[in-house]
């Protein structure tokens, strides 16, 4: 009866659904009204700067390329891959904790311009609070734009099978040594309970 | 009609279907019924560790990083990538060759924790067995957990744009000389023939 | 009114439709029929054989793994990383500028086979022309074959949400200096204005 209904619902919103007896399927194509969403902010600081063992969430996995070096500009080290498990957190505060906290991103960006900023990215997002416990894994282009979008691809545990789109917002810059980002994720391919 | 029953079908099973000339969309919203599922082993010898050359399977592509070498443990390598080029196989016993087995697994992990076990993972599991040809597409977290779940996010020729959640269990660990991993995929968006 | 036609249309074209009031989802799962098809090809010139700052598109990454430097024919690199930024055109030939193009892609590739090729790709292709603006996510197995099939595991803008299949066959290849790839993109899950 409750799939009915929400078939139903259906025509009227935005929305398609499937019912299953583990989740049901639920599908936003309307920007504005994803089936989920979610505002997180991503802090990074990378050792190679900030050379704090215990403050650094990030470390340069690459020595610069010849690329990198013998351009005019070197700083922007086109090539350079940066490893980083990152705490994330819902305010703009730095966690307590830069290695406890209950969201994390894990992953890797890379530095792919010769004289100017752009990178790109793949992660995941690991939930491990009361809110939430699971994944979600994106990955897309961060070029040197105001907002940027990449693509949430899959998901698990709460996050189950999940879709959608996460739009980028540089926060805080302040060089390599700590830059935060805002993420602003709305799924719009959901499996809920 | 056969479209018709299997669409009858599905308002009392947990799926979903619609029907093309080419192949037929199936979603399985249930845990315990994906619409595909397999189990594989995953054999992991780095050369690094193992100093062969015909037995290894994938090797360390970056140096030790900076962070890595400051901390109390440099033994977790805080910024590691191995690259990967491993076999699968149905059953827990290395293949008789390791460079030429039906099912293999490319991509790389990197090792993303300072002082801890803690990975990330993106590949391909290449099929070219008389079973199946094609490719899953997988990416995710792959911390210290008994069980971690991470996601298939796409898929080719047999495997024809599939998508699920693969859960991982270390299922032998001789430091990074080898290791062996259970991997349970599960399928929950296929397209059928 | 047009959102009962298309799902009339989808009961006999190979399609399904749901309708919202953002976008309007159609799943094509006939191979010939995808909601969405383009044919690019790729450039990428390499720095490291180019030793061109303004004409490479390209760095390696990584230094030679030991592995590598080990086996009997090191010339395939087993382990190595390539950063890339490349330009992407309509046809065969180079673009007037290699550094600004309307359409880009940009990630990775890994090598991963001891004595023979095989790599593995992770990138986007970013828009940026009148005809598109938005990104398509790719990654996916590329061994040594005549084609090979990756996949589309997502997309923003006027792909957004998209999935598929990209088709590759190597155009050109004059050792690491330049290669060309020829990608055949079909979109089979399209989110449609």
């Amino acid at each position: 009866m409750a799939s009915v209904i929400v078939a139903a619902a259906c025509i009227f919103l935005s929305c398609s659904a499937s019912v299953a007896h583990g989740r049901r399927f639920v599908r936003s194509s309307s920007y504005d009204e994803p089936c989920k969403e979610m505002r997180l902010y991503l802090h990074d600081i990378l050792y190679d700067y900030s050379n704090s063992t215990s403050n650094s969430t990030s470390a340069a996995a690459t020595k610069p390329t010849a690329l990198s070096t013998a351009v005019s500009n070197p700083g922007f080290f086109f090539g350079r891959m940066v490893v980083f498990n990152d705490p994330m957190t819902e305010g703009r505060a730095l966690p307590p904790s830069l290695e406890e906290t209950a969201v994390r991103a894990q992953g890797l960006y890379l530095l792919d311009k010769k004289e100017d900023y752009s990178a790109w990215l793949a992660f995941s997002i690991v939930f491990n609070s009361t809110a939430h416990r699971g994944t979600l894994n994106l990955m897309g282009a961060d070029p040197n734009a105001a907002t940027r979008d990449i693509s949430v691809v899959g998901g698990t545990g709460d996050f189950f099978m999940s879709r959608g789109v996460a739009t980028l917002r540089t926060d805080a810059f302040e060089g390599f040594t700590y830059f935060r980002l805002q993420m602003d994720i709305k799924l719009y391919e959901c499996y809920v309970v």
